[in-house]
């Protein structure tokens, strides 16, 4: 048997023992494409175009204004509920509006105007994706606070009496490290500050535990890993010991205590609803719920072990494949890591064209890294195999011989 | 013939000579259904559900992740250019992101931040749509400057040397009056303060001049006359001129001028693209597009003259129908106007839920007033006088006699 027999027929047993395989069928993917970029873009759950032309035809075009009272206006909180649980939050936790950048100026305007005095660092990791450091910055400059980028590595001495609030990547987007959140948000609160979790890249890949971790806030996109559609509105979390100070700046009229009342001065709402800013955009957050819906007794857990095997099997097929020192693995491979393999190569930004050109679909971030993510629900060991074999081509790797 | 007959004879001819009569074939509205709340929720145009199937089955399922550099990533500007013309805006000067409420943030922001020294009050119109208020509450809050609502009357006196920016909405979402843009932007020109004009209310109602009157920046929602769809995102306008200076604080990657260098220092973008902040949610923002492309070849005249017919015809069947004194219209009916009509009526709130019991849609704004608002693009003067005639039903008015 050649080598790429080999590798194929082991992805093929690895599949045929996949308890996740059956979820494939709820994806719409065109035939022979191999879609690793569902860290960057998840792709279409199969029901979102039933329910987009439901919501368009009968809520918007049959029931017209009536259906801001049936769903429509407290579909922010119902969608944000079938999040919780993907990130360990009891219900009344998470609510979906705006974007991640948004929700990252609110959670760290908040955390920062309520420290206490003297408190007026916001640390950040310094590989953070950028714009939670472009966000933070800007939360600086408007409320008199220190921006201090600081290695994730060297957090530790970088806490101190100063530190108002902390945020972080849970997995960093270039190099698919996953960061410890339990021991780290030990840390900040040893430290006696708060810290904010960026989720963008973990949430929908492995279980995540907010609530038992006291974690203070965190953000994520729901375009990822979350399938909910390009640009899709963005969840917030707040836990509820802390919603009552949430003194966020972006005091909408949708998180008013009584919209409708029209009043003149601003009364947050209770709850998480107090994270609300404008008017929901619903098409977008209706085709999200529908996304959504696919997680219904999904396990996490096994979410998490296909992702491992997956960004495992995939690592080792290149490693087979390609000659010593043809690309850097800049994915911890044996340290926690995320769903995605991050590959360094002085021509990524071609190679990942010349791949994309054979439909394997991964990203190239700047300057030199080649990322393949890896959706459990979606992807296989077969996909792993034959992105694999296809870099190895585009590589020139030599042919190969007998395994 | 009885008074019944006479009004809906007389909507006929009002409806043959109607040059904009063809329009209503663009949307998508149920047999026998009187929708007058074009001012809250517009109608859906036909050609949108055919352009969400298209872009989550093709543009999303089918070209994947491709689909951002193909025309996903510019479309915040590309839309803008289709709101331009309706606000009177050269190109380059309107761009589609966050909602209303958000861009309020970003526009008074910045014109507080560039204000000279000693200029720190931000002036509102004292009935203004409340969202507006509650922002400008927070970035006086931010900034350190000071919240002044003003009734727009009393505007001249309140202007002076201590005026950074005032936030005024062109058309008053209560009562439907129209406050004067070329004058009330010179007299805030002249006091040497900046002008944001609010556009919720106006934008695809009436002929806008934007760049004529050197408005210093605007903001308006795309889903009460532009029908783009429940919450959908919202535009902001920067003119050319203080595009280099406006100085936004939701900086967010969207924003960036290098958005795909992950560069870790914010360089704002030039142009419009300033304006902004995360990534931009495209099924929403594509559907406005399809929304947009209805007002193709409209002429803004031709819209502004039919909304006052409507507008005056339904308060002309109404005056006819009542008896005197049954309710109070609030709109000014021989003074500026939007296309709404604004009645008071002690039990407003019963009477609009009768009313749309019967599928006649207005709403209700709390605490007695019944809004109809009248789309030219879809609405009649049949709509006006079969509204009016359910009113008088609700209201137990005398069966009408002989004219």
């Amino acid at each position: 048997m050649d080598l790429h027999e080999e590798l194929l027929e082991h992805a093929a047993k690895l599949d045929a023992a996949d308890p996740l395989a059956r979820m494939r069928e709820e994806f719409d993917l065109p035939a022979g494409t191999v879609y690793l970029d569902g860290n960057s873009l998840g792709a279409p759950p199969r029901r979102v175009a039933g329910r987009m032309a439901q919501v368009v035809g009968q809520q918007w075009g049959g029931r017209l204004i009536r259906s801001w009272s049936e769903g429509w206006w407290t579909a922010p909180e119902r969608v944000g509920e079938r999040i919780a649980p993907l990130v360990g939050a009891a219900p009344g936790q998470v609510v979906v509006a705006d974007s991640t950048s948004v929700n990252i100026f609110k959670a760290l305007t908040a955390a920062v105007r309520t420290a206490p005095p003297g408190r007026r660092e916001i640390v950040v990791d310094a590989d953070t994706f950028p714009t939670d450091g472009y966000i933070a910055a800007s939360v600086a400059e408007l409320t008199g606070a220190v921006l201090r980028p600081v290695p994730v590595d060297a957090l530790e001495s970088a806490l101190g009496d100063r530190t108002a609030v902390v945020l972080l990547n849970h997995v960093d987007y270039r190099t698919g490290r996953m960061h410890d959140m339990a021991g780290t948000t030990a840390l900040v609160h040893a430290a006696g500050a708060r810290v904010v979790w960026d989720l963008c890249h973990s949430v929908g890949v492995l279980p995540i535990e907010l609530d038992a971790l006291g974690v203070d806030a965190a953000v994520g996109c729901t375009y990822k890993f979350l399938n909910g559609g390009p640009g899709a509105p963005a969840f917030l979390y707040v836990p509820s010991r802390l919603q009552d100070s949430f003194d966020q700046p972006l005091s909408g009229w949708g998180g008013h205590r009584e919209p409708f009342a029209m009043e003149p001065g601003y009364r947050p709402a209770p709850g998480i609803a107090r994270a609300r800013c404008g008017t929901p955009d619903i098409l977008s957050l209706l085709a999200l719920e529908a996304a959504l819906e696919v997680w219904e007794g999904v396990d996490l857990a096994e979410v998490r072990a296909k992702g491992l095997s997956l960004t495992g099997f995939f690592a080792a097929c290149v490693a087979r494949l390609l000659p010593p020192g043809t690309v850097e693995v800049i994915t911890p491979m044996d340290g926690p890591r995320g769903h995605q393999v991050s590959l360094r190569h002085d021509r990524a930004e071609a190679v990942m064209a010349e791949l994309v050109g054979r439909e394997v679909i991964g990203d190239f971030r700047t300057p030199d890294v080649l990322r393949f993510g890896f959706a459990p629900l979606y992807n296989s060991h077969a996909d792993a195999a034959r992105a694999a074999l296809a870099l190895a081509d585009v590589l020139g790797a030599p042919p190969a011989g007998r395994a």
